[in-house]
C-alpha cells in the first residue's frame, strides 16, 4: 500500500506544480504583464489548465485511488496521507464528471463575458452584459448537473470553493445573520454620536504608506525572504510556493485605510500560505482547506486586529513619524473610532464590518435563484435595487454601482461570494478562542507583539493545511461548529461601545 | 497532408507554450523571486522541462513527422511549414537520443555545480569547482556521444545553440580573427594618443540613467505596451511571447556606460523577439533562428549604433538635460572617443569591441580541448593564464578573474560562448549591408531617426524568424556567407581613426 501511495504522490506533484505555475502566471498578469501580452497569457493559462485536467483525469490516477479506497490510511500511513487521498479523490471525481467541451465552452464564454462586463461597467449598461450572463448561468447549470448534487444545483458550485458546504446550511446561517445585522445597523444609524473618519482622509504619500505597510507586515511576522508586496489594481494574494507568497496592495493618497487594510488583509492570507506544512509541499494536504478558512485569516488580521483599539494605540507614535503633522493633535481613541465608521454603501469592497455581509447575503440570494431558475437574468437589476433598499436603505443609481460592480460572475464564478462571509464568521469564532487561550491578547497587541497570536494561528490552523475539512477544523479548534454567535457578539460589543448605545 | 500538418501544429503549440512559460519562470527568478523560493522554482522548472521532453518524445509526434518526411512542404503548404517541420525534426531527433537518466544527472550535477561555482568564485578557489566541472564535462561528453556528430564531440553541443555550426568552421573563422585582432590591438596599445573614458565615470543617478535608457529604447522603436525593462544582477532578455518581451539592465552610479550599453544590447535582443512573425506565434518558425543571429541584433544596436559618432552627436543635448552639469563643457567627439576606449581586461563582460572576441577564442579553445579529452580540468587555470598573457598581455591574479568569472560552465553549457563572436561577425556583416541599402544611415542616426534601420532589420531578419537556417539567412541578406572581413574592416576603420594611426 505504501508503494501505491508513493506512486500516487509522484503523480500528484506534477499536478500541484502546474497549479503553482499557473498561480505565478496569474500574479504576473496583474503586476507585470505588458498590455499587449494579454492574449498570449490567456493561451498559456489555458494550456496549463488543459494539462492539469489531463493529469487529473489520467486513468492511472483513478486506478491508484481505487487501490487505496477503503484502507485506513490515517492509521496505516499517516493522517496526511488520508487527507491527500481524500482531496485528490474529490478533485478527480469532480474533474472527470465535467465534459471536456463544457470546460472549453466555459472558458470561451468567460473570456467573452469578461470583455463585455468591463465595457458594460464602464458604460453603466446592463444590457451589454446580460446575454453573456445568461449564457454563463446556462453553462454553470450544466456543470452543476454534470457534477451532481443532493439538494440543489448551487451546492455543486459552492463545493468547489468551500468543500462540504451546502446552500441550505448557509441559508440558515445567513438568515440568522440578517436578523441580527439589520437591527444593529438601524441602531447604529440612529445613534446620536456618529464617529468620523475625516482624519484618515487627509493626504498620505504613497511611498510613506508603503513603508508603513511593510513595517506592519513585518511586525505581523511576514518574512520578506519568502514573500513579496507589490501593487495592482485590486489587492490579492497568490501562493506560488510555501516559501514564495506574493501579495499586492493599492494605495490611495487621500485615504490611509484603503492601503493599510489591504496590507493587513492580504498579509493575513499570506501568513496562512507561509504557515502551511513545508514537509508536505506539493501535496494536497499542504494547501488551504477552503476559501472560507483562507478568508478567516485575512479578516482576522484586517478587522479583529487592524480595527482594534490596541492596534491604533500601538501604531499612533509610528504614524506620527511616517506622516509628520498628520496625527500630532489626534489621539488613539479618535483613530480607533475613525477606523470603525459604519456607513451603508453601494460597493461591497468599500463596506465596513457590519454592512459587508449584507452585500454577500444579497449576492448569494440572487446566485441561488439564478441556478434554481427561479430568477431570470433580466430581473437582476430590479431585484438588486429592491434588496439594497431593504438591507442597506440605499438607492442604486445604476448597474455599475449594482450588479456590475464585481468581476466574479463575468468569469463564471458562482458560489464564491458566500466564502467571504464564512471567512468573517470563522474569523470571529477563531479570534474569540485565541483570546481565551492567550489570555492577554489585547495587551500583546497594544505592545505590538503579534508573535503569540501568529504562533497560535500556525499551530491551530496554518500547519494543519487540509488535514481536516473546514467544519471539523472549526470544531477541533474552537470546540463548537461554525455559528453566527461569536461574530454577532463581537460586532455588538464593539460597535455599541463605539456608538455609545 | 494538410491535415497531418495541422495535427503537428496542434501538438507543437503545447510544447511552445510550455517553453514560453518556462521563460517567464526564469525571468521571474532573476527579477522577483524571494530568496527562499529558489528550491520550489527549481522544482517547477524541472517539472516543465520534463513535460516538454515528454511531449517532444511523444511517439505521435514521430509518426506525424515521418508522415510528412519527403514531402515538398515549401511548395505544397508554405515555406513556414517547411521550416516548422525542419526545426521540430531537429529538436525531436536530439531529444529522443538523450537518455532520460542523463538529463536527470545533468540537471542534478548542474544544480550542485552552480552552488559550488558561486562559492568557488567568492573564495577565489578553483579546487572547490574543479570536481564539479569534471563531472559536467564527463556528462556532456556522454551527451555528445548520444546525440552523435561527424567530426568531433564539440559539434554536437554547438549545434544546440547554433544549428548547423561546426567547430572546424568556427576554428577557421576564429583563427582568421585572431590574426587580425592581435596586431590591431598591439597597434592601438602603442598609439601615442589614447582616448580617455573618465567623463563616463562621473556620478550618474540611477533614476536619471533609467529615464534616459527608456528614452533611447523608445527611440530605437521598443514598444513598452509589449515589453518591460526591469533590473537584475546581470542584464538579459526573455521573450515570453512576441508581444511580451522582458529585458533587464543594471545601473552603476559611477559608470554611465554599464547601464546604457546594457539597455542598447538587450533592446536589440528585444526588437528581434518583438519582430518575429506574429501570425506564426506558437510555431518554431516564429522563434529566433540561432543564438548567433540573436546576438547580432544586440551587438548591432550596442556597438554599431550605440558606439557610433552620430549616436553621441544626437544624444549630447539630451544627456545635458538628464545629467545637468556633467556634459556642459564636453563635445560629442569626446563622448564618442570615451565610449570607444580599447583596453585589455580580464573580465569578458567588461571588454571593448576589439578585445571581446579574444575572450571568446580563449574559451572555445579550452571547451573544445576538454570535450576532445586533450585538456584535463586541472590544467584549465594554467592554460587560462598562458592564453590571457598571449592574447591580452595581462596577468591573471586568480581563478575568480579567470575561469571562474562566467556562470556558463557551471550549468553544463558548453558550445554557447562561440555564439557571442558569431553575433559580432553577423552584426558587422548585416550592418555593412544596411548602410549600403539605406544610403544615409549615419545621417539618420545623427537625427535620432532609427525607424529606417529597424524597418530594414524587421524585413530582412526579424520577420523571417527561423524560415532560413542562419548561414542561408546571412547569404540571402548580405549576398555572401559569413566572413570575418566586414567585422575586421569595421574595427580597423573605426579604431585607426579614433587612435589616429
Amino acid at each position: 500500500m505504501r508503494e501505491t501511495y508513493a506512486e500516487l504522490l509522484e503523480h500528484t506533484r506534477t499536478i500541484q506544480d502546474l497549479a503553482a505555475i499557473s498561480a505565478l502566471l496569474s500574479w504576473d498578469q496583474e503586476v507585470n504583464l505588458p498590455p499587449r501580452g494579454v492574449a498570449s497569457r490567456a493561451r498559456h493559462k489555458a494550456a496549463l489548465a488543459a494539462l492539469v485536467h489531463e493529469k487529473i483525469c489520467d486513468p492511472l490516477l483513478g486506478e491508484l485511488l481505487t487501490a487505496l479506497a477503503g484502507a485506513d490510511l490515517s492509521r496505516e500511513i499517516s493522517p496526511a496521507a488520508a487527507a491527500n487521498v481524500r482531496e485528490l479523490k474529490r478533485d478527480r471525481d469532480r474533474a472527470v464528471k465535467i465534459p471536456r467541451n463544457l470546460i472549453r465552452e466555459l472558458a470561451e464564454a468567460g473570456s467573452l463575458a469578461q470583455q463585455a462586463w468591463a465595457q458594460a461597467k464602464a458604460r453603466n449598461d446592463w444590457e451589454l452584459f446580460a446575454p453573456h450572463l445568461e449564457r454563463l448561468v446556462d453553462l454553470k447549470q450544466r456543470e452543476a448537473e454534470a457534477v451532481g448534487y443532493e439538494d440543489e444545483p448551487y451546492d455543486a458550485l459552492l463545493d468547489e470553493y468551500e468543500p462540504g458546504a451546502r446552500a441550505a446550511q448557509l441559508d440558515r446561517l445567513f438568515a440568522e445573520l440578517k436578523v441580527s445585522l439589520v437591527p444593529l445597523l438601524d441602531r447604529l444609524r440612529a445613534a446620536s454620536r456618529q464617529p468620523d473618519d475625516a482624519l484618515l482622509r487627509q493626504h498620505f504619500a504613497s511611498e510613506a504608506q508603503d513603508a508603513f505597510g511593510r513595517e506592519v507586515l513585518r511586525d505581523m511576522g511576514l518574512d520578506f525572504a519568502a514573500a513579496r508586496l507589490d501593487r495592482s489594481l485590486h489587492p490579492f494574494t497568490e501562493g506560488i510556493a510555501i516559501q514564495d507568497v506574493r501579495i499586492t496592495t493599492r494605495y490611495v493618497e487621500d485615504n490611509l485605510g484603503t492601503g493599510l487594510f489591504a496590507d493587513l488583509h492580504e498579509g493575513g492570507h499570506a501568513l496562512y500560505e507561509l504557515g502551511l506544512p513545508l514537509e508536505h509541499e506539493g501535496e494536497p494536504v499542504a494547501s488551504a482547506v477552503s476559501l472560507g478558512i483562507h478568508e478567516s485569516q485575512s479578516r482576522l488580521w484586517e478587522n479583529c486586529i487592524g480595527r482594534s483599539r490596541e492596534f491604533w494605540q500601538h501604531y499612533l507614535p509610528r504614524l506620527r513619524e511616517f506622516f509628520p503633522g498628520r496625527f500630532d493633535k489626534i489621539g488613539a481613541e479618535e483613530l480607533y473610532r475613525a477606523a470603525n465608521v459604519v456607513r451603508p454603501s453601494l460597493i461591497r469592497i468599500e463596506a465596513d464590518e457590519v454592512t459587508y455581509n449584507l452585500h454577500i447575503v444579497l449576492r448569494m440570494e440572487l446566485e441561488r435563484g439564478l441556478l434554481r431558475k427561479e430568477i431570470r437574468v433580466a430581473e437582476i437589476p430590479g431585484l438588486w435595487r429592491d434588496k439594497v433598499r431593504l438591507l442597506l436603505g440605499l438607492e442604486v443609481p445604476g448597474p455599475a454601482a449594482g450588479p456590475l460592480q464585481d468581476i466574479h460572475w463575468s468569469f463564471g464564478v458562482f458560489g464564491y461570494f458566500p466564502t467571504y462571509t464564512l471567512g468573517n464568521l470563522y474569523a470571529a469564532q477563531f479570534f474569540a478562542r485565541a483570546r481565551e487561550d492567550l489570555g492577554n491578547l489585547p495587551a500583546l497587541v497594544a505592545a505590538g507583539d503579534f508573535a503569540p497570536l501568529l504562533g497560535w494561528l500556525r499551530e491551530k490552523i496554518h500547519r494543519r493545511g487540509s488535514l481536516l475539512p473546514a467544519g471539523e477544523l472549526c470544531r477541533e479548534v474552537t470546540g463548537s461548529p461554525l455559528s453566527c454567535r461569536p461574530f454577532v457578539e463581537y460586532l455588538e460589543n464593539k460597535f455599541e461601545e463605539i456608538y455609545e448605545l
